[in-house]
């Protein structure tokens, strides 16, 4: 799994920051998921290994321009480039109406089909291999957190220890590492989990929309592997955050150690901090020390 | 006067040319024409000498995503900058639903005004200075050309001859050089035609939006200095533009042969002849020497 950040400014796009825009890869499953679309997301993935057909999920966390404007310009290159399959697209109550209508005017006609789910707080998508669920933020209008959380993988074969009883490979080594009991020729029993290594752990990441620091999230992203959060402003700007319904890094560092997460990502970097990301991550790591400061083009990558 | 092209690709972005658009400047006047505006021009905006502020007038040939999808963050970028200037938009029927769509829809409050004008032939727009006149062209969907006229302005004072006359610098020459007759002190008559060069010829350009190549465009853009037309394909895909709505490179220098234009600027490029662009300029030469094939942050300038 790995989070391609393509957009990590606020508001407008500068010439080092373009607007809001992350890319989650699952390798194993080689689909991609993208969260929020600010303008020109489309062009910032040219210079990435995502690749618009393999986008089969879109997860909007509000309807602020600078996260849903690059929407209908990336629906209709995914058709242009071919992608016929289809294509769900989460996020609050509105955001049908805004695709719809720009593809209706435009005369744009797509190839594939699209589902829209309007967002509420719970489960939104839940397959065998992973769940999402909602969290309602604190904007200045509706806005999501979203959590990703892969469910825990069995543990690998212990090939030698098979081996070392003259198990040797075939079908039965997939029954055992799916973990039913097998019965050999010579009636002994094997209890697959005495040849599984402990299961593997499921990752878990929570990427925040924009919001003021709620209290509730500390709980919802209690011991992520990784929340990616906005931290628009430094601690100096804290009335400005508030007005305008956002956090400073200082608050989000402290909901970090609170909620105990392993990684921190601070995005949606006012752009007034050019040439000063330095003095945002001593603020960050001055109370959570495993913070980054995101920028455009960066890939966090999970072991 | 200057052009800046700022997208000159077709359809969907590459890297080497963005969608549809283009700045016309006009240096004495300090403002902007913005013509179409497709996605991330604002994007592109960030490293020209163009200022979003400075942009008074949005002329939009038709509605497809890859000339208008730009608009919405483009519009609240001018406002996020501090532009409190009213901007006026002119388009086809239907552009006004999408803008104010996004905008409401993204709770975007904007500083300043916008009037819109649905275009139809004719003039469609006109000061002491300039004038804008529309012409219906032949795409899958209503397009629109624009051409700018700039008004002759008056020959330049010819001083040393009002001097040897012994007429002294003061208000009487700014008179002269409005044209009107002066009775000097002495009783003598100054014609003000008499101690003026010859008028200076308006420059005159086209801007035409996606079609094919239409009989009365000849008649429109003749003998204008600057004809930007789209040459989406070559010679050899004449079919392919013709279903689609497209001129091909030889029909368009055709065009600019026939109307005795002065430049022909070809634009709004396939994404299929990257680095063949030679090749499409042969072509277009071999018919119409003055032929010029576009790219991103190109500026032509008139002396």
């Amino acid at each position: 799994m790995e989070c391609h950040f393509l957009g990590t400014g606020s508001g407008i796009p500068s010439k080092s920051r373009n607007v809001s825009a992350l890319v989650v890869r699952f390798l194993q499953q080689k689909v991609q998921w993208l969260f929020d679309c600010g303008e020109a997301t489309q062009h910032q993935i040219l210079s990435t290994p995502v690749t618009l057909s393999r986008i089969n999920r879109i997860f909007i966390s509000h309807l602020h321009g600078d996260h849903i404007f690059g929407l209908p310009g990336l629906l209709c290159s995914r058709s242009a480039q071919g992608a016929v399959s289809e294509l769900t697209i989460y996020g609050p109550s509105g955001l049908q109406e805004y695709i719809e209508t720009s593809l209706s005017l435009s005369q744009s006609y797509l190839g594939y089909s699209i589902t829209y789910v309007i967002v509420e707080e719970g489960v939104v998508y839940s397959d065998d291999s992973v769940t999402v669920e909602a969290l309602s933020l604190d904007h200045v209008m509706p806005s999501f957190a979203y959590k990703i959380t892969e469910c825990d993988k069995p543990g690998t074969l212990q090939v030698d220890k098979l081996k070392e009883l003259g198990i040797e490979p075939g079908p039965i080594y997939q029954k055992i590492k799916n973990g039913e009991a097998v019965t050999l020729s010579n009636g002994l029993v094997i209890e697959s989990s005495e040849f599984l290594s402990e299961p593997i752990k499921g990752r878990s990441i929570v990427i925040a929309g924009d919001t003021r620091v709620i209290t509730k999230m500390a709980a919802f992203s209690s011991g992520v592997d990784l929340l990616i959060h906005e931290g628009t402003f430094s601690s100096d700007k804290a009335e400005h955050a508030e007005k305008f319904g956002h956090s400073t890094i200082l608050e989000v560092a402290n909901l970090a150690k609170e909620a105990k997460v392993k990684k921190l990502i601070l995005t949606h970097i006012s752009s007034r901090y050019v040439d000063k990301e330095e003095e945002l991550l001593l603020e960050a790591t001055s109370v959570f020390e495993q913070s980054i400061i995101a920028h455009d083009y960066m890939i966090y990558r999970f072991e």
